[in-house]
């Protein structure tokens, strides 16, 4: 009998937006995968660290940052035969998501790679989506609002062409693009409308109006929202966390 | 000092996919408020039910089931005024919200009601959107895909021309469109491509290819999820839960 691959979500930062699926699963695990960046700590096993048994097995897959380039596939072919070994030899194998596992996450490249094999399981988290929501105090949609989730590395025409056509926007990955982001939502006339947080939910999360924001670029791990539909939700001028 | 407004995400459904934030804000409240249908058990308070304390005091929203259409604003009136009167007696009132209360909630119509006056609180919660991804076994998005997700009511056309824009696309609210929906897919050539999810994790829970399903209605709390993108991410004809 092979063990068990399980992508589990961890939420977007505060260990206290994991589920208890999540708590139990990591607080009784034997072996555990994560992403980890080359030099620095894994956030995924930050989150987490409380609650990992000393006695557990740890397999870092480790993917150097680069901007806005997606990782070389041979880091995941690597560590996708070192987790087989262990799903092989009968132990489960749980891995640590940030977020949500299926959502812009890097656990289906592991995913693509074992689920055919493996018996595998995704236990979802809590989004940066509603995260950063909850922390702008303004809901994402309203009634039968078309909510559109851009990654903000996309060109600005493709950007703008999504934006024209949604009612409520979201834009992930804000990173190095936030001056072209900002300069974008200007032009169209959405920069009033825009809230952005960055480090939902973390210490030193951040959050304000889009037109407050003096800088121009932005940790990977931040967010844009854009409001665009009938309500009259404003984001106040001293908006700020 | 008045009490607190908490808008509690329980997830989509099964307990355990509930956060520990929301364990422990509802195991502890004194004033528990929820949606709940004119005939029939609340959903929001079924998920909650094995830990809201037997002491709490609980203040039904009842909202009557009328398809497709939004509720009477009045009724949001009416509760809105009962929860700020306990609130200015000093009490937190904890409001049970299905999935996460800023994501297509009738949470909304409690906070816009409410929170210029009161200290109020969004705890996020594990959406059905990344709840039925999980269950379908198939990621949301890959790389950069824009995600688009769109309330099934809205007409044809809408759709159409939504999910012609979008790599990946969730239609939520499925319900009583399921036939018209299938047509539609099926004449954009994307029948194959559609997986559907309907309790997703609760009892009962159904996951099929859309190309499968016969039925021509849905429960309300039912999904599509396409996949257009370039990943060679099929459903496997047998798939089913």
């Amino acid at each position: 009998m092979s063990g068990t691959l399980y992508g589990v979500g961890l939420g977007p930062g505060d260990p206290d937006l994991m589920t208890l699926k999540a708590h139990r699963l990591i607080s009784s695990a034997r072996v555990i995968a994560y992403p980890a960046p080359d030099t620095g700590e894994s956030f995924a096993r930050s989150i987490a660290a409380a609650i990992i048994p000393a006695s557990a097995r740890e397999i870092p897959i480790v993917v150097p940052m680069r901007v806005d380039r997606f990782p070389a596939q041979d880091i995941y072919d690597k560590a996708a035969a070192e987790i087989a070994g262990v799903l092989r030899a009968g132990e489960d194998v749980v891995t640590l998501c940030e977020g949500d596992p299926f959502f812009f996450g890097s656990f289906m490249y592991l995913f693509e790679r074992l689920s055919e094999e493996f018996p595998t399981q995704v236990v979802p988290g809590v989004t940066s989506l509603t995260a950063c929501a909850a922390q702008l105090q303004r809901p994402l949609t309203a009634r039968n609002d078309v909510l559109t989730i851009i990654p903000g590395p996309l060109p600005d025409v493709d950007i703008r062409a999504k934006i024209e056509e949604a009612q409520a926007v979201a834009i992930m990955k804000v990173g190095r693009h936030l001056g072209r982001l900002k300069s974008l939502l200007k032009d169209m006339g959405l920069l009033e409308q825009a809230g952005y947080v960055e480090r939902a939910s973390l210490p030193g999360q951040k959050v304000a109006r889009l037109v407050d924001l003096k800088a121009e670029t932005a940790p990977y791990f931040s967010m844009i929202l854009i409001y665009k539909g009938d309500e009259a939700w404003t984001l106040p001028p001293s908006f700020s966390s």
